[in-house]
């Protein structure tokens, strides 16, 4: 049975400033709830409709095994807990992982991504399950971009989200120089070596930045290389999940 | 001056049935209209607020000169033009084109791209915007897309909307017979041949599909060729435009 405090205090995740005090977030829907329990994160409630608990017997019995609690609920307190207009029947509270450690430095990874001013939740969740795609496994976000946590990030990770190491609200250009010189920095540039010729010799860190206004100064000082995608059109610019996408396919090679 | 009757009519273009009927869409914001002015596309009417009217002569001064009409309106006028929260102060009125022939089959275009279930509209404006990126010009969408004209859709091409010629709500797997033999149809599949090593030698129609569901039965009866993108971690797939991006990058080759 889930008190009328506690459904208020969870529903109050839907709103940011909740998410960071709490240190907790919600997802919606089977599949997320499905990758979020097999992952390293902390699951710390399972909120499910009469119908859900009754159809879905497999997912119901792997939450009862993880010992992790579930409450069923009526329809309109469900809702409650809901971002998008057609729920799924299932919602579940996680704990917000702590950050790793202060730097992906010693984390022997070949590739990290370092992201700046990605402002749209569609984009950044995007990206991240592009870099899933491509077996790239720790993502850097400035304290510029939308919030990891936010219900549409997560919607578009399709359950990425779970399986990547973030470190979060960082100011990126200080950030950027402990890595050196174990890792060279990398930007897409309209002005770049044309990424089909580049090929990664060390290990590196890939920035990808809003389209609208490109790097900032400071961010610019600690690049050491750039990358171009060629166009042929009149397009000014290509979105930068689309960019991030080529980039990535490019220098993952075999 | 715009009467009662005319601001009603053309803030119904917000809604879908209203387009179709009426065949008109509304655009917003100063590149919006700066590319549709500069297109094929005719411009039936520009609103602009007092601001917008006395910070923006260039503009001003382009749409007088090509005799389209100007009406200066209020911001709570305005508003009711706009679909997003944050209107720029110009919105525009614009004819949908006709559909420009029964086929491209005759169009001498290298590469088209056909659409099929491709629900998301930021996805479809996306897509849009990366194919005019690498300069193809001839896009088919299916019945199953999301409306070509939707609001949303529209802002997610940033301009590149005005610049591509498009076949519009036709059955995919019929309207593809009828290019064969002159076309090659090819689209991405989980067992092709890898894109990177993909070298296209015909004139080819590349089909993207929502990647939820992937092809229909009918179309798979008509791909000739299939190509893979390589991927190294977890995840089940790719956001559709993002696969879009690397496929088109690699296909549209020096």
């Amino acid at each position: 049975m889930l008190s009328k405090n506690e459904l208020k205090r969870y529903s109050g995740l839907l709103a940011k400033k909740n998410r960071e005090i709490e240190k907790k977030f919600i997802v919606e829907g089977k599949r997320l709830l499905t990758e979020g329990l097999h992952s390293e994160y902390s699951c710390e409630l399972v909120c499910v409709s009469h119908q859900f608990n009754e159809t879905n017997a497999d997912i119901i019995k792997f939450v009862k095994q993880k010992n992790t609690r579930l409450e069923i609920l009526t329809v309109k307190d469900l809702q409650k807990l809901c971002d998008t207009k057609s729920p799924q029947g299932v919602v579940a509270i996680f704990k917000t992982p702590d950050e790793p450690m202060d730097s992906f430095k010693e984390s022997g990874a070949d590739i990290i991504v370092a992201l700046d001013e990605i402002n749209d939740p569609g984009n950044l969740g995007t990206i991240i399950r592009t870099c899933d795609w491509f077996g790239i496994g720790h993502i850097i976000l400035s304290n510029s971009c939308v919030e990891l946590y936010n219900p549409k990030v997560i919607r578009s990770t399709m359950g990425s989200i779970f399986r990547l190491k973030t470190i979060r609200n960082i100011g990126l250009s200080d950030h950027l120089k402990t890595y050196k010189p174990t890792y060279k920095v990398l930007a897409s540039d309209l002005e770049g070596t044309d990424v089909r010729k580049y090929k990664l010799r060390d290990k590196s860190i890939i920035i990808f930045s809003n389209e609208a206004h490109g790097l900032s100064e400071t961010l610019v000082s600690q690049v050491d290389e750039r990358v171009t995608i060629v166009g042929k059109g009149k397009a000014e610019s290509l979105n930068v999940a689309s960019a991030a996408a080529i980039i990535l396919s490019n220098l993952v090679a075999d």
